[in-house]
This record gives structure tokens, C-alpha cells and sequence, in this order.
């Protein structure tokens, strides 16, 4: 008894054993499975990192040549290493940073070569006792004084890493002098094996399959636009019609989430604007492309992106106003919100296509009109006596917070406009219009000068449309709008050239 | 007359020429002076950073020691380099990132080690001709692999350098390997060099005034809730006393604009938050203290920003509703606005003396009952009812929006409490009251699990407070809160202990 009982317990453990290792083996299955679809999905996500992490590979293998060729080692030897590893630091995923790198590195261990061998010149003189010191005292304050100029704004933004190899090569060079006599031959071959790994970067980027930062702030900057558009010709409708059909199960709304993204893009779209500038001219890109105007653009969009947060808390509200308020102003506010949502999308097809945003006009000048039939209206007490004021606090916040919307649409038109002209967009140019109106030109230059200052007071443009001769925006040519939106619009989209 | 004329001529010349070296001269010296005020605010807004930069000094003369003394430079050589260049890459400005980098550089540097001596095996079985074939292939293998893994987020958010020090290292290690012989040296000695290096950057940035990523974002996410509440206070002065005397000079307002850092704060509380986890306990920080929930601190505070932002434009609007309306519910509205704004400041407050934040719940209950009062107002009716629609629509807006900001108050203020209760607060324990009321606990659960979502859908909850039955606050301990109040208030706030 005593004996099969245990051979029982045995089997139970054993079977209880293999269950739980069987679990193991399956729960490892599924993450390995896991991990590769994900593995997979990043890279169908964005096909060019396969791309870049092969181009690395390339360039390394390249670099290390090298080694393996003998008379290339002959003249390099060891310092061959400099050159793998700047490959390995300077390469990155835009030509713009790749380059950024390459010439900060190259131009820094330039200067701290030359400054590196003065440095010793000048120890040397103080004899074999004092040179470490006065070594040492050198290396502290570059030291020093470089790390603190990293914290200086500007140099921070482009020059960081080139003041951190100007410390680098500095600190290597000179106390490599204290036992290396051959210095210069030293720092010349540090600068050579750094200009060719550096280059070598350059050139693969630039040549394979490049990857332009520049590109990609311009249609990161479209696609910001086009995001809100997508939300704002939805609004309407939606925040209408769930009035009429509460309690609908949620279909796909996932154009109502998109511009979520556009809350916190903004460190993404500043570090893509500082690789830009690096660039040379690629594509339809110019070397001096305004890129700093894409920050504004941006910054602008954002700013509406936070109105359109606030706007997109009133569709789930659980009081939603009194239906009959909802249906009287339910036509000027999806026209409000359709309107401005299409004045957006055409002015992400303008940055897109690079033309000249004149199709953007006539949607604004709807919303605008749009948003004065909505004054009219609120003014001319049509309303029952009887109404419930708290009834009317959603529904009014909601047409407020259109009006801004319809606000921000137009600054951000007008940044467009400006992008446009300063980086001479195609289309109808504005010299043949200007003659007769010269006042929008004068606009634009105004909101050149204050562009900084209307991007913190974007807000308080709020509400100015209800008293009309205000407004500086009446002088828009509204008789051109058509021609140019036929225009824009027969354009074939041109596709990017580069990938 | 032509002499004398000829040298007028070259006086006027000079003197136009000296003129323009005067101006020269003195553009310089404003240049000049500039930069160095530049110099002064930058090391006066931070002194942090003067330390920091004679701490980075400080570790490479130290490290500089392996050249200058002769029997460390016996036992190392050349490697010494080695140690020279990962204290300048390595030390960064707080302990969490130099912890981060230096951990990272160092299982690099061993992993990679180890894999590039096996693959050097490998590569001389395959004879002279096909060892540098070979290695090629490796090099280009896991360079690319790794170049790729770099983008998996969560790779690129805590192992980024590991991966590109892995590539360096293999690289550097399998390709010497074809020269050098002795690779298991060279490996050896590259690994302790940079153990040595990374050793010192830790000691120094840990010993002496030691910069905290988690302290500064403690801090960061206690200031953004207070520059946020400081608006709050301010807000409904601002917006009432405005209908009264318009046209005044605009004084300091500078309360009214601090929010607006919060709004794109993100980027460097991800960055503060992921530095810190690498970081020891220090001061009233454990070792794993909840730094993602101070991220969602952070987020939710940033929801609430976008409000206030929103809000904010109704300060300086052209229409600004009709006086006897904004004086019928002015009082209700400044009283939302302020106690809230206290809510938050008490928020802040508990969030850096570290205490449980139950000051805040009186000013919570406040504010919300201040919502009803409105809500109240709104119905009663005591409109007349000749009134202008329009004119109510930017009163009703901020009403609005204000409601939205009670709401946002709360869901911080519940986050605040959960962080409060994950990091062990000081102050009286919830579990002396939970006997009687266990369901604050419970609806902390159910905001953990959901706290995702709930800082997207923070919007959901505007408005809800009218019904006032389906709010679940109405359970808040509002009786316990002035003896918490007197504790926290008579609590002396602590200094930062580290520097």
C-alpha cells in the first residue's frame, strides 16, 4: 500500500511537474512569439530602420577594411580603431543628425588637436616635475569651462556633442603627451581616422537610401494639420448626432483620438528642425529652407490642438443641453467646425504639395461667415422665455470654443501663408494680386514681426468676430479663392522623391 | 585747394573710418558684456551646474592619474585612454544618468567583450583568408541587429547606450583580434579601464552635491501643480475685475502666464523619470520609489493645463458677456476658480513636504459644492428675459471651462493621493479611518487600474456634477480634513537634504 501510494504521490508530482514545465514552455512560446511580431511591426511601421540598421552594418564593415588590408595598416595602425568607433557614434537615423555629428566631431577634434599640442608645448617648459601639474591644471579648466558651455542654450542645441569631443580629444591628447613625444603625428592621425569614419557616414547616408530629417519635420508638420482637420470635419456631426441617437455603441472613432498626438510633439518636431538645418539641399528642399518657420506652423497647431481638447470633453458630456438650443445652431456649428476641419486639411495639402495654400481661403472665409451667422443668431432672440440657463452652458461652450477654433484656423493659415512665400511655394504668385490689395501683404509682415508674440497670444484673438469692422481678415481676396483652388487642386500631389 | 581739399577728403575718411572702429569696438564690448551676463544668469538660475562642471574637471584629472603615475600606467598602458574617454562620455549632469550610462558601458563592454573573443574563435577556424571574411560578417551582423533592437521603445528608453557601446566594443574587440593576438587582454583591459572610469564618474556625482534626477522631478511635478493652482488664484480677480475697470495698465501678470511651461513639460518628466529609476535611495527617496506615478501626476497636471490654457483666452477677449450676468455668478465662479486653485496649491505642498494631502480635500469639497451653487444659479431662473444670448455665450464658456478645471482638480488630486499612499507619506494613516469608510480605498483601486485611460478620457468627466448623486466624492472624509490641515500646515517644510 505503503509503495503504490507513493509511487502515486511520484506520479502526481510528476504530472503536476510536467504541466507547470509544459505551461513554462508555452507561456515562453508566446513571448518569443510576441516578441518577433513586435520585432515585425517596427519594422512595417517605418521600413527605413531595417534599412539604416543595414546601412550601419555596411558602413562598419567598410570601416574596418582597415584592419584587414595590410597597407591601409601600415599607415594607420592601431588609431584605425578611432575611425570604428566614430562610425559607430556618428551614424545616425537622418542625414541631418548623421552630418550634425560628423562635422562637430571633425571640427572639434580639429581644435582640441591644435589647442592639445599647445597645451603640452607650454608644460613641457615647466620641466618633468611640473608638466603633469600643469597638464592636469589644463585639463580641469577645458574641462571645465567646455561642460559649462553645454549648458548654454544655443550651444546645447547644436553644438553639444562637438564641445563633448572638443573635451574628448583634448583631455586623450594632451596627457597622452606626457608619454607619447610623437604628439603631433598622434593628434594628425586621430584627425584623420575621425574624418574618415565620419565621412564615411556621410556618404553612406547621404547616397543610400537617405533619410532627410528635413522630409520628415515637413510631413510631420502636414500630417499635425491634417490631424486636426480629420477631427474637426468629424465634430459636427458627431456631437450633433449623439443628441438624436444617444447610447449608440462607439464605432470606429478613431479620428477623434489622432490629434492627441498633436498635444506633445513638440520636442520631436525641435530636434527634427535642428538636424534639418545640417542638411544640404535634397529633394524639393533648398539648403536654407525655413525650417524655423515648420516651429511656428507647429507651435501654432499645437495651440489649436489644445482648444480641440477641450472641445472634444462636450462629446461624452453627460448633459449635453437642451436638444431644441442644439438643433437651432446645430447647422452654423458643424459648418463652423466642417469648414475650419477643411481650411486645415487644404492647408496640409498645400505643405504637402508645396503650393501655395489659396484653396484654404474660401473655407475660412465660410467658417468666418459661418461663426457671424452664429452671432446673428444668439443675437436675435429667437429663444423661449422659459429656457433653462444650464441648458444652454454646454452647447454654448461648445460653439465658444468653435469660434476659437476658427480663429486658430486662420493663424495658422497665416503662418502657411508665410511658409509658403518665404520658401517660394508654387502656385499664383501673390505679386500679381498685390497691386490692387496690398493689405494682405502688410499682414503677413505684421505677423512676420509679432509671429512669437501671436504665438502666446493666439487667445486673444478669441471672440473679435462679432463686431466685424474690426477684423483685419475682410480684405482677403475672396474673388481670387476659386481660380487658385482650381489651380491647387488639378496639381498632380508629387510623392516624395527620396525614399 | 586740391592738397587741402584731398586731405579733407582723408580726414572725412578717417574720422567715418574711426567712427565705424568706435562702433565696432563698442558692438564688441556689448557683445561681450552680454555674453558674460549670459554666463552669470546661466550659472545663477542653477548653481548646480558651476558644481557640476568642476565635479567633470574634477573625475578626468583624477582618471588623468594613470598616465602621470608610473606604476598605474605599468598595469595599463595605453588602455588608460580608456578610462579618460568614459568619464567624459559618461558623467552627466544627475547621479540617475550617469548611473544609467556608466551600468550600461560597463555589462556592454563585458557582454560585448565576451561575444567578440567567441566570435574571434570561431573566425580563425575558418583559415587566414577567411578570418577577416568572417569577422566582417559578425561585425556586420550584430551591428546591424543591435542598430535595429535601438529602436524598440523600450530598448531606447533605458538600454540605448548599452546597445551602442555593444556595437562599439564587438567591433572594436573582433577586429583588433585579427592584429592582435592577445585579444583576451586587450578585452580585459578594456573592460577594467572602463569599469575604472565609470567607478569614478558614480563616486564623484554621488559624493560630492550630488544632483538627483528623482529629487528634480519630484520637484518639477510639485511645481507644475503649484504654477497651475497660482493661475487658479489669480484667475477670477483677474476675470471680474476686468468687467469693471477695463482699459486699466496691465501690471504683473506673470502668475497668469507660469502655466504655460506645464504644457510641454513631458518631454523632460520622461527623460527625469527614466534617470531616476536608475537611482539609489537618497533623502526621502526609497530605491524604488513610484516614479511612473509621478509621470501620471504629471500627465494628468498637463490635461489640466490644456484647460486652463483654453481658459486663459476669456482673460483677454473683446466681449466679455454682459455685466449684471458675470455679476450674478461672479461670486460662485471666483469661488471655483480660487478653491481650486488652493486645492492644487495644497497639492503641490503635500507633494514636497511629502505628507498625505488631506488639506486638500476641504478646498476640493469647496470648489465642488461652489459648482452646484452655480449649477443652482443657472436654473433658478432670476434671468430676465429680454437678455442677449450672446453676451451669456463667454460668461457660460468659463463657467464651462471651470467646471472642467474643478473636475481635472479632483482626478490630481486623486492621483497625488495615490502616490501618496505607493511612497508612504507622511501624516495620519488612512487606515485609521478606512475601518468606518473603506470605500476611498476601493475607488483609489479602481483609479489605478484605469489611470490610463483616465488621463485620456479626463475630458469624460466635465459636467457631471450637476446630478449630484452619481458623483462618487460625496464619500470624502470632510471632517477629518482641518486636524490633517493643522498637521500639515504646522509640519516645518523640509529642505532638500542633498544639496
Amino acid at each position: 500500500m505503503d509503495l503504490e501510494c507513493a509511487s502515486q504521490v511520484k506520479q502526481g508530482l510528476f504530472a503536476r511537474g510536467w504541466s507547470r514545465v509544459k505551461a513554462l514552455a508555452k507561456n515562453f512560446k508566446t513571448k518569443v512569439f510576441d516578441f518577433f511580431s513586435n520585432v515585425k511591426k517596427l519594422g512595417q511601421e517605418d521600413p527605413r530602420r531595417v534599412v539604416h540598421s543595414l546601412k550601419v552594418g555596411l558602413a562598419l564593415t567598410l570601416v574596418s577594411l582597415f584592419y584587414y588590408y595590410q597597407p591601409l595598416y601600415d599607415s594607420f595602425g592601431v588609431s584605425a580603431m578611432w575611425a570604428v568607433m566614430t562610425v559607430v557614434v556618428v551614424f545616425e537615423f537622418s542625414v541631418g543628425a548623421t552630418l550634425g555629428k560628423g562635422v562637430n566631431r571633425g571640427i572639434a577634434t580639429l581644435l582640441a588637436g591644435v589647442l592639445a599640442v599647445g597645451a603640452h608645448k607650454v608644460a613641457i617648459l615647466s620641466g618633468r616635475i611640473g608638466e603633469p601639474i600643469v597638464l592636469g591644471f589644463f585639463v580641469f579648466i577645458q574641462a571645465a569651462v567646455s561642460t559649462f558651455a553645454r549648458f548654454y542654450p544655443k550651444m546645447k542645441a547644436r553644438y553639444d556633442y562637438g564641445l563633448l569631443i572638443f573635451i574628448l580629444t583634448f583631455s586623450l591628447i594632451s596627457v597622452s603627451g606626457y608619454r607619447d613625444d610623437d604628439l603631433l603625428e598622434l593628434a594628425h592621425k586621430r584627425l584623420s581616422t575621425v574624418l574618415i569614419g565620419g565621412s564615411t557616414c556621410v556618404v553612406i547616408s547621404i547616397l543610400l537610401f537617405p533619410v532627410w530629417a528635413g522630409q520628415d519635420l515637413h510631413n510631420l508638420i502636414a500630417s499635425n494639420i491634417e490631424k486636426l482637420a480629420h477631427f474637426l470635419e468629424g465634430f459636427g456631426d458627431e456631437y450633433f448626432k449623439m443628441a438624436e441617437q444617444e447610447g449608440e455603441s462607439k464605432d470606429d472613432k478613431s479620428f477623434l483620438q489622432g490629434y492627441k498626438s498633436v498635444l506633445n510633439s513638440k520636442s520631436n518636431e525641435d530636434a527634427l528642425a535642428n538636424f534639418a538645418r545640417w542638411e544640404p539641399g535634397h529633394g524639393r528642399f533648398q539648403f536654407r529652407h525655413p525650417w524655423k518657420q515648420y516651429q511656428k506652423v507647429g507651435a501654432l497647431t499645437r495651440h489649436c490642438a489644445y482648444r480641440i481638447e477641450s472641445l472634444s470633453g462636450y462629446l461624452n458630456a453627460d448633459i449635453q443641453g437642451k436638444p431644441e438650443i442644439r438643433t437651432k445652431i446645430q447647422e452654423t456649428c458643424t459648418k463652423m467646425s466642417l469648414e475650419s476641419g477643411k481650411a486645415l486639411k487644404e492647408l496640409g495639402l498645400a505643405i504637402k504639395t508645396m503650393t501655395k495654400p489659396f484653396a484654404a481661403d474660401t473655407h475660412i472665409e465660410n467658417s468666418k461667415s459661418a461663426a457671424k451667422n452664429l452671432n446673428s443668431l444668439l443675437k436675435s432672440g429667437l429663444w423661449d422665455d422659459e429656457m433653462d440657463l444650464l441648458e444652454i452652458v454646454p452647447v454654448a461652450t461648445v460653439a465658444s470654443l468653435l469660434i476659437d477654433v476658427v480663429n486658430c484656423t486662420e493663424e495658422i493659415a497665416e503662418s502657411v501663408r508665410e511658409l509658403a512665400s518665404m520658401a517660394n511655394f508654387q502656385g499664383i504668385k501673390t505679386s500679381s494680386v498685390s497691386p490692387e490689395k496690398p493689405k494682405p501683404d502688410h499682414q503677413i509682415q505684421a505677423v512676420k514681426s509679432n509671429s512669437d508674440e501671436a504665438i502666446l497670444n493666439c487667445s486673444s484673438f478669441i471672440i473679435t468676430i462679432g463686431d466685424g469692422e474690426s477684423s483685419s481678415h475682410d480684405q482677403e481676396p475672396e474673388d481670387s479663392s476659386p481660380t487658385m483652388n482650381n489651380i491647387t487642386s488639378s496639381r498632380p500631389s508629387p510623392r516624395t522623391a527620396e525614399v
